[in-house]
């Protein structure tokens, strides 16, 4: 089983992305090289349209995965474990989602996420889905990091 | 009680405005002159932080309150019902949202859309999220109408 990023944010409540909410979508992202990937399995109460995700479901998902590898590139950089002191985290500053078409819902959909630009503490991300392969939905993210704890000497990230 | 505009979406089974979705949110727009009203009340199911409601499902009620604000204008420039011959629908086709500062979830949030351009099958909306008359994000939309039967003529919207 890969190493969830959302298995190292302690009492996350989020809708999205907490392990805490047990109401909430739960999901999962890994990394496979320099990419954030999720794999989620849509579920009938999410639809839009007959046999489509809904496009907010789909930026809800955009969103917390990107924050998800926005968080853990900051760690990565820094070379140490995520959840390890001091604690980081990421709020959204702003989210574009192109619709290319519509995103089925009866089997899994990929999210890529990949960091494009890190700025002092904004994290600026792009992130596709895609089912079968096929792209749905690009989307670009920008992130900003709030720091609890103390900065740790020499970070990238300050 | 205004006239919602999604109690003229027969079927409609989305998971932000559907009133046939008993899981959904459910969302109400209205008109209020130019503007598309919305006013929706969090729960804490969807919270992206304590206290605060996730980003991605403002994005979800942004998007249905913005795609109906599209749909609503359409019928009101061809000055017919909405659900009238021929059917009318939005697809979004992109969405930005700016997350200003956190949205708070112990109070009605109030969406306002307003049509700021409509080319042939587009039209572009922005929207407003705010709380207590404090604006928290801003958005612009853009929806792309799907026609069900055949255009009326002379709709300035073919």
């Amino acid at each position: 089983m890969p190493d969830y990023f959302q298995d190292h944010m302690p009492g996350n409540i989020c809708f999205g992305c907490g392990s805490m909410n047990p109401n909430g979508l739960q999901i999962k992202s890994y990394w496979e090289g320099d990419e954030g990937v999720c794999v989620w399995q849509p579920v009938p109460n999410y639809r839009g349209w007959e046999n489509v995700t809904n496009g907010g479901i789909l930026a809800t998902i955009i969103d917390c995965h990107s924050m998800g590898t926005a968080l853990a590139a900051a760690y990565r950089a820094e070379d140490r474990p995520m959840a390890s002191d001091p604690i980081y985290r990421y709020a959204t500053a702003s989210i574009s989602v192109r619709y290319l078409k519509p995103t089925p819902n009866d089997r899994p959909v990929t999210l890529r996420a990949k960091v494009i630009e890190v700025r002092g503490r904004k994290t600026r991300l792009s992130c596709q889905v895609s089912v079968d392969g096929q792209i749905t939905a690009e989307a670009e993210v920008l992130g900003v990091r709030v720091i609890e704890g103390a900065p740790v000497e020499g970070s990238a990230f300050r």
